[in-house]
């Protein structure tokens, strides 16, 4: 996967971006700054854990008062999590500091962190980076700022779309982090997408809810997240289009583009997995309905058997089907077909091969697909995974050391 | 742990064991046999995995019908699961074969199976087993039968109590078979729990589903459990108490004793997870209710990231505050306390120390201890887990083949 050059994507019209290095990590860039020439119209999704991370909580509260933004500011190398008033009191801090830099309200900057857990923030590298940071702004800058929000990513993310809605030209343009997928609900996820699409709120929630649905959340399982992942969609109108409401032919073309930035940031933070060495896609059809196709798909693109399965190229269907089974989700397993790779192993609940791995070649590749279909219904879902390999075991036993 | 000589158990009266080779597996013993010569009041639980091993249904539509046997006999190397009608037919033939061999009616032998999924089982071997399987039949073979249902164990699992109710002599003695408990939803558990106390069905089954949720159920999350899974409880009433009911006292001293017995073998089960090098108590107080406490506790012993820290020496609390509140209960992060191995590490939310390996010397021995408070009430649980290392994925990237 290249995602370095420059010419590979886009950016929306009216945003600035920038990305520096301040001093809380050693030597990565840790700062990004996302930057809107125009008000934006705001839409986000934050972390279900009871435990919430500062900046999380903060946001949250600006949000629930303000439905407009200018900019984001992301901090790399610390969480700010489990850090309780001081936390929260150094969040605002950051808020303050960057509005005041940008000449904004301070209403109008919302601001995440991803990192260490536990650790009160180390202000003073934090705070002097405000302004070689809002001096950094351009256009240029889209990969200084996804450098600036990775934490232990092995490489940055950044998707970008451009359409036509009607005569108009829109860009939608997104940058995310992810890493330790493996076990999903532990992975800290940001994802900062931005457009210059004309949308209002109300269409721009029900993107990002529908998007999220299909992109982020399918690298999750049952909402079980992280304490500070952060999905925020912002929208300043600069392509100058008829304005998008919930519906109608506009609508969709702005979720079909949407969708596609989304999924692909979702892939580039599966493959770029700790430690992992193969993407997997598991699709499960026939289910009753596509939320209990989801729940298969979420529970054997969880199980660390299969992930161990695919890391070890062996075909072991049983563990998918076991998997399958203790999803939760009530199947007739005599009706059920698996598929690896394109290749059949079971068929309507009857085994269609002896395992051996000599006579069958699958999980060669660094993209494996696992198909299950039910045969009970309509019901269809897509899973995004990882395997797992003894390099994760050592990049995750000794990470605060 | 030394769990290999017969002077460290007590068998009950009347109950006879044998294990052999017959030649599912290459070498290691892979039949065994639990038998009693009086009838036994039965209690029995099975996997609520919607795909079910053949035994595990025949076992169900047995017991369904009648409430008493007198026999079980187990075969490990393969599981019988994913096999059709085939696999049903095949499960009743060892039914058949083995109540004819020991002169006693179909519905008084039960059949489990465990081993690798999706494959027809070799009969051949099993049915010649059963003879000399027969004929091993002894009370001193008791490590035999416990080997007999082993897969990847590396030792075997036996625990008993001796006590008295009133003036009578009682025993409780259990094997069990665990392994692969990284992930303990895919592990198959088996476990064969054998009393001469003389107790009522009904209160045998009370006293059953208890234990269970104290042991095997404490290192399993949420009822999801392997295609195999498996506990029965045989009571043949040798010791000639006066009968156990629901209730009093001789029904808590048989309840007490039962669970000193299913926890041993569930934390033998634990401390033998694939490629596990430590044991892990996780201890949840504070919460609103048991329930409660139990689904914290079983986030925080079911979490990747906690398990390889626990591997890494890494007094990481953070994954562990993360992992509880990913668990679904809502509680205050404000509150909650964490120490490990005794120490205090967060305190009212408050982190007490800056987490350092060189000066904080934690997770060094063999066993580990986590206890989390969240100060919202009285519920409390106790979980058992083991730590990740390399070795669980080599173990499990290759086992088909």
């Amino acid at each position: 996967v290249k995602h370095n050059s420059a010419a590979e994507w886009h950016t929306p019209k009216g945003f600035l971006f920038s990305g520096i290095h301040c001093g809380v990590k050693k030597k990565r860039k840790d700062l990004a700054l996302f930057y809107s020439n125009k008000d934006c119209n705001v839409s986000a999704l934050f972390t279900r854990n009871a435990v919430k991370a500062a900046p999380v909580a903060l946001a949250q509260e600006q949000l629930a008062r303000h439905g407009q933004i200018r900019a984001v500011v992301v901090n790399s190398g610390n969480a700010n999590c489990m850090t309780g008033k001081r936390g929260l009191a150094d969040a605002r801090k950051m808020v303050k500091a960057m509005s005041k830099t940008l000449g904004l309200k301070a209403q109008e900057v919302l601001v995440s962190s991803t990192g260490i857990i536990g650790q009160y923030m180390d202000m003073k590298p934090i705070l002097a980076g405000m302004k070689p940071l809002a001096l950094g702004l351009s256009c240029e800058a889209l990969s200084d700022a996804a450098d600036g929000i990775m934490t232990t990513d092995l490489f940055r993310k950044i998707s970008s779309r451009k359409f036509h809605i009607l005569d108009k030209e829109v860009v939608i343009t997104g940058v995310a982090k992810g890493a330790g997928m493996i076990k999903p609900d532990m992975a800290t996820m940001l994802g900062y997408i931005m457009t210059d699409a004309n949308i209002t709120k109300k269409a721009l929630e029900k993107a990002l809810r529908k998007t999220t649905d299909l992109s982020f959340n399918a690298i999750t399982v049952d909402g079980d997240m992280s304490t500070n992942d952060t999905v925020i969609l912002m929208a300043n109108g600069e392509a100058d289009n008829r304005i998008i409401t919930g519906g109608g032919r506009p609508m969709e073309i702005f979720q079909d583009n949407l969708n596609a930035v989304t999924r692909e940031l979702a892939s580039m933070i599966v493959k770029d997995g700790e430690g992992a060495s193969k993407f997997i896609e598991v699709r499960v059809h026939g289910a009753k309905d596509d939320r209990q196709a989801k729940k298969v798909a979420g529970a054997i693109a969880d199980s660390l058997l299969v992930k161990c399965a695919v890391a070890g190229g062996d075909p072991n269907w049983g563990r998918i089907a076991s998997s399958a089974g203790a999803s939760g989700v009530r199947f007739d397993p005599e009706k059920m077909d698996i598929k690896l790779d394109g290749i059949v192993f079971l068929k309507a609940g009857k085994a269609s091969r002896r395992i051996n791995r000599k006579s069958t070649s699958v999980f060669k590749g660094s993209e494996v697909l696992i198909e299950v279909d039910l045969h009970s219904g309509k019901g269809k879902a897509v899973f995004y995974s990882c395997d797992i390999t003894k390099k994760y075991i050592t990049l995750n036993s000794y990470y605060t050391t």
